[in-house]
């Protein structure tokens, strides 16, 4: 199946080959994690959290049901969601007094619970997060990661005396998203979208938009500034040092599986999945070539070098299963395990080790006495190859056009005025999104591409999923 | 408030004081795990998940929702369960074509999957597990952790090839338990349920029963042998090396949040929460006591000590927040810290900290030179004090009676003929369950307490959670 040529059908086809999720349930759109997909998956949860816990934010666990007159209570954001959740309506044999909601995101479980938590200045800022499972019911068609109805979740919120110190908050997001994308390589651009599209009940938003092969772009995420939104509408007021009671300012950050989506669409091959080395759950799989007469002294050299990498931080593992080494080669191919080592009767004799890069298939001899320190530099350079291989992929796949007809697949960079009816205009003529402005800012020399008044900064416009 | 003579407010009270959850959220019976209460549970969870990986067991992640028609194969499970389970009818603003459900356990999400996994026998054994929330509507009053609608709970699932290959599987679990519990010093009967009682659908269930200080019974889990009772359900079948086609063998272990209210309701004083040194957040909490003029040296080697602790794994914090010692003590105390060091002017000058641990409230002085090597050997003799404490109290717990006037709080042990008839007379009688026979089965002296014929075994019998 060739990844280029016909894209849906090697996306499903490589991560049901690599056995990283099974979308037989009978429930479309809520697939089954595996136990290699939910290994991926639990690591990439792994480094959030680690960044979370490292900014001072605590972790929290909320419940699934919402009750409905919680969610009502903020009306943009109500307005975005009622058409896609579901719905509690009996419990037992028995119709409920109150319509329970299964979350499609936590503002309203959460937030009548910041009601009590915060009291004084000293409460603040209030920083929590969960990593959990929302629900939205979506109507069109379902694609593994990228539009499923149950989704696994990051989000983080955060309370703050003034809209500066939410607007700090905001950058601390931005800088822990910049580590994570370096971890998970999948570069992405920090977008501010046009206020049309921003999320529902938010001052404005920060979409985390990456580009996908296909030329579309992707929000794997989001970065929110609420101002005082919610907190009205949830009356969340703290007490200022003078005594004065005062709503505070909020903001949120989430993520989703789409994550892994991308790291999947964007660096797999026509042989399978490929993982970047630091969420790899097993980055170097140890393969012994068995030869007759010697199979047992292969065996046990291979698991040596097994126990001697794992000693030494490595995650590895010996296959040594009855099968061929053809066929374990292949597997672990199409699972993107970053590294192989073949351990045969040629290695043992010479004292080294044959070693394969999974993501450019070069192949090298080392001596067995350099062989973590060597393994331990692969790693690291494979991880920033793909890296490096994905940011110049985003690079190459934003073009600049000065008329609206030359817009193509990929990311349409172009000068707009700012105004809302331009913008549409752009969307309605290109059959994209605009995917709005870059947050940090940016010229432009040169027109609006509808009115031709002078640009004030760049517009981008892309189609997207 | 006593713990010996107002439990109930003493449980809900020693919780809220030392913020492990929050049961004010807008659905009763569905509580918010804060920060350091999550700490707490994830630490559990991560015992569990070693013992489960380490027996070679594969993490799974299932949806949350089952469609009616998966719930509804087998006849004795929906049985059990269709009173107490939430019914998603709507999504958006349409009604469902089928109805879906809240998982209340999973077997009914699992097995559709199990039968398309399965298809010979190189496919057995298949062992997974998942760590999820799972669903039921409890009617009666709820109580944190014991008594609530989500439940945080662990379960694993396996198909086996033959029934044999099933008790094996079993005898795992109960070494999985064994270990778990010294872990979480709540010490536990293996209770094999009566018929009456057990799992719906099940053959038979080894229930995993601890005593509360109420001198009622709590299940914290449940062992169970399906048989092929699901798998004929779920036609989940596999072909033999005779090309036999066969249904598997199948068993379930499941544990709930239950066990961390045990931990409470077990260790717990007046004073607070006691949290055995394995699975508490933080196991030493390093205190500064401040002097006039000699602040800033002393936080600076209470930071060192805290580096030295944090250095050889132990789980240390400096409390370094400008409140009094003293409240600090109380705070710490109340969130059952194992560890208490205290670190002044006196302290500093002799080379020495203070130790105060939380379960005996014991103080002594040591010198700086042994600290590590004490803290590590006092954490160790708590834990199996914390453990031996609570064995001791269960093993006191239980009496052996030959007369059903004579039962009272606590586990009443008499003897049985092991008909049914006679076990529903001992239930009817005291206004107690039959909690079942001990697992690995029991000679008693003596006759059957309710019908005089010689007993086969002793049945226990307790008021329940």
């Amino acid at each position: 199946m060739r990844k280029r040529d016909e894209f849906s059908e090697w996306y499903d086809e490589v991560i049901q080959n690599a056995e990283i999720c099974d979308k037989r349930y009978p429930i479309k759109g809520m697939n089954v994690w595996t136990p290699y997909g939910w290994k991926i998956m639990t690591r990439m949860d792994g480094f959030i959290r680690a960044e979370l816990d490292r900014t001072d934010h605590g972790e929290v666990h909320f419940p699934v049901l919402v009750p409905e007159g919680e969610f009502a209570k903020e009306a943009q954001h109500i307005k975005g969601f009622e058409e896609g959740v579901y719905w509690i309506t009996h419990a037992g044999l028995n119709p409920l007094d109150v319509r329970l909601l299964l979350r499609p995101t936590s503002e309203t479980a959460m937030y009548p619970m910041f009601n009590l938590w915060i009291r004084s200045h000293a409460d603040l800022p209030l920083k929590t997060y969960q990593i959990v499972e929302v629900y939205r019911y979506e109507t069109k068609q379902t694609r593994t990661f990228i539009r499923v109805r149950e989704i696994h979740f990051f989000e983080s919120h955060t309370c703050h005396a003034t809209y500066e110190e939410a607007e700090d908050q905001i950058k601390e997001n931005l800088e822990i998203m910049d580590s994570l994308a370096r971890t998970f390589c999948v570069p992405y651009l920090k977008m501010k979208r046009p206020d049309w599209d921003k999320f529902a009940g938010a001052d404005y938003t920060v979409a985390v938009d990456s580009l996908m092969p296909t030329g579309r772009a992707i929000q794997n995420g989001g970065i929110h500034q609420y101002k005082d939104n919610f907190s009205r509408a949830y009356d969340i007021k703290y007490e200022d040092e003078s005594g004065e009671h005062k709503y505070v300012h909020q903001t949120t950050f989430g993520l989703s599986e789409r994550l892994l989506g991308g790291v999947i669409a964007i660096h797999g091959d026509d042989r399978g999945v490929i993982l970047p080395p630091k969420i790899a759950p097993i980055q170097a799989i140890i393969v012994p070539i068995p030869e007759k007469g010697s199979q047992e002294e292969i065996l046990a050299g291979a698991r040596d070098l097994n126990m001697q990498l794992l000693g030494c931080g490595v995650r590895t593992d010996v296959d040594d299963r009855d099968i061929r080494p053809g066929a374990k080669f292949y597997e672990w191919e199409r699972k993107g395990v970053p590294l192989r080592i073949e351990f045969g009767s040629n290695e043992m004799k010479d004292g080294t080790v044959t070693l394969v890069q999974r993501h450019s298939m070069e192949k090298e001899t080392v001596s067995q006495g350099d062989l973590t320190v060597t393994v331990k530099k692969l790693l690291e350079s494979i991880q920033n190859e793909l890296w490096e291989r994905a940011s110049d992929e985003l690079a190459k796949g934003i073009r600049t056009i000065e008329d609206l007809k030359d817009a193509k697949a990929g990311i349409n960079r172009v000068g707009w005025c700012g105004e809302e009816s331009c913008g549409h205009e752009i969307e309605d003529v290109t059959d994209m999104s605009v995917l709005g402005t870059l947050y940090d800012g940016e010229e432009f020399e040169g027109d609006c591409v509808v009115c031709g008044k002078p640009a004030k900064t760049a517009a981008y416009a892309a189609r997207t999923y």
